[in-house]
């Protein structure tokens, strides 16, 4: 075990905190790896105030954090795929059990017995997993991604759960070229969701509320933006899309945007409204639309995805931010003022 | 115009009664149909009453029907498919507008000018059309289906509604050969899906709230029934469906089936309950599941259903009844009495 600094927290209204942390020594399949960028994303916020306590109750102290990029600095004598000085990605899991069907299929996300990037029980320390505000992170490498040497790296940083969460639905959903496809939602989800669906072909829509994010909407990559609350231009569109990705996670009608739908039309949630969504089987039955859900993807798909913005220069759209403004940081985050990630430039914690 | 005898309903409150309705000569392209049976769907229910209005609302005279076999009487010039002698069957359209993109891709289903067989703007004759409670209808031969000869066809007039509504999202759903599928509810609907499912090779499995449903589900073709009010047997099977057709047009918890799913599980409804569904984003979230709807089918697809239950020997569980018992039909309807639909023999009407 050796020791590194962290931010954590130490109860559900405690504020986040300068502390050190053990990280154990790499084991031979180990990569040990220097967080140089973390980004915040929703799910720390909520884990850090334990607001998903019935579902996943949160063990203090709590080190959030699971957009994690950064340098390899050790290796394990039997990891192949890493060397020292490497650029290295770690998103939402840090383990599986390896054996279960989902884990055959390459799709770890949906293991059973999978272990995440924090709060998650550490089988190696005991306690639970400590994430990515942090100096350092020790990760098997089969759970760490490579990252193309030629993008921005504090905007690489969302991609491991923004972007995956965003990218997996879109290329399962099929080929995209040339059809109309909905982003409803212009946060640190749907940026990501406008940018991958134009760059798979779409034409891209993107909903808001917000009259206000019409333009930046566009400079991001969509052709039109519908305001989701002018009736007429909700009706002008209906029967037309394809896909729509919906990243809202707060409660919405979600039945106006079935409607959007063509035939054999699908929407796919990749937000989680705490309460059920009333769905109208009417919406459903005629057009034979299907609404879906995905929830990040696997190693090898996060890994496609990557090589993916590697290859079409796509990054987060990040505000950088040292580690000392997270506490002010997740407050804009309840408000949406963020365009459209916060990432943690890690070298701030240095100096703690 | 010829005179046909009919059952009609005069109001939303008033029984079926004999009366007689004008029908077309045939046309060129026009099938002239003697109706030898038809089925008792529940939309004849709700239309006779009205209970549809904010949809569609019902025009009187009413005469429903939708379920229709009969042998053709006669043919116009320039009909090719029919002759005099064959048998024939109608289903839920008379006609639509052949242009649309839905009904260039046969789905004539889906066509925003389509004409039902009932109670749908008559372009012939004025007024609303006429269903299949009646002695005879004229069609257009695109409309009207071929019926293999090897059926009893009491058990056919089903198929042109119930039927086609099952077989078609079990068909599209893809190769269910060995795998575990599910059926919530035994009604007229579900008990086509059974078989469906049954002769596509499927694993079957029957959901009902009522326990002595089971040995008749055994009979119908499903390996497995479970009580949906089992807490415990519904735990024991949750996640390792791949297909789930839901039923029920009453409101229930579609959640404890999407959780019954596997992973890239589907469910679609062919009921449509009136109130919205409450869906939990959670449950589609975790699987990657999706919630799909699908209604009828279009004519081809509605003839290769025909063509498999020949092959297959499938008609629907019928109780044969004289049109003169109709209305008390109809009071059992509204208590599910029924095992597993009506069929009116047309015979009967004879002697009105």
């Amino acid at each position: 075990m050796f020791n590194a600094k962290a931010y954590s927290a130490a109860s559900a209204t405690s504020p986040l905190a300068s502390t050190t942390i053990p990280r154990r020594e790499a084991t031979e399949r180990d990569v040990q790896i220097e967080i140089l960028f973390c980004g915040i994303c929703h799910s720390d916020l909520h884990t850090v105030r334990d607001e998903w306590h019935s579902i996943m109750p949160t063990v203090y102290p709590c080190v959030p954090g699971h957009e994690i990029v950064g340098r390899v600095t050790r290796v394990g004598s039997a990891v192949t795929k890493f060397k020292q000085g490497d650029l290295a990605g770690v998103g939402c899991l840090v383990d599986s059990d390896h054996t279960c069907p989902n884990c055959q299929d390459g799709l770890e996300q949906l293991c059973p017995n999978q272990t995440l990037t924090f709060n998650s029980p550490d089988k190696h320390l005991g306690g639970v997993t400590y994430g990515g505000y942090s100096e350092s992170i020790v990760v098997d490498e089969s759970f760490v991604l490579r990252v193309p040497a030629n993008l921005n790296l504090a905007g690489v940083a969302p991609l491991l759960c923004a972007g995956i969460t965003t990218y997996s639905p879109i290329r399962r959903w099929g080929d995209i070229t040339g059809k109309k496809v909905g982003v409803v939602g212009l946060g640190g989800l749907g940026h990501m969701g406008v940018k991958f669906a134009r760059a798979f072909g779409a034409h891209v829509v993107v909903f808001t509320t917000s009259p206000g994010k019409k333009e930046d909407a566009l400079r991001l990559g969509a052709h039109e933006v519908i305001v989701s609350t002018n009736a007429e231009e909700m009706q002008r569109h209906a029967g037309s899309f394809a896909f729509i990705l919906d990243t809202i996670a707060a409660d919405h009608d979600i039945n106006a945007y079935i409607n959007m739908l063509g035939r054999d039309g699908n929407i796919t949630l990749v937000g989680a409204p705490e309460k059920p969504l009333a769905v109208s089987a009417f919406a459903l039955l005629f057009g034979r639309r299907s609404l879906s859900g995905s929830i990040i993807g696997g190693i090898a798909e996060t890994q496609e995805m990557l090589d993916f913005c590697g290859d079409h220069t796509i990054t987060a759209d990040v505000e950088v931010i040292p580690i000392q403004k997270v506490n002010e940081a997740y407050e804009r985050l309840v408000k949406s003022d963020v365009k459209y990630r916060f990432s943690i430039d890690m070298a701030s914690l240095k100096s703690e």
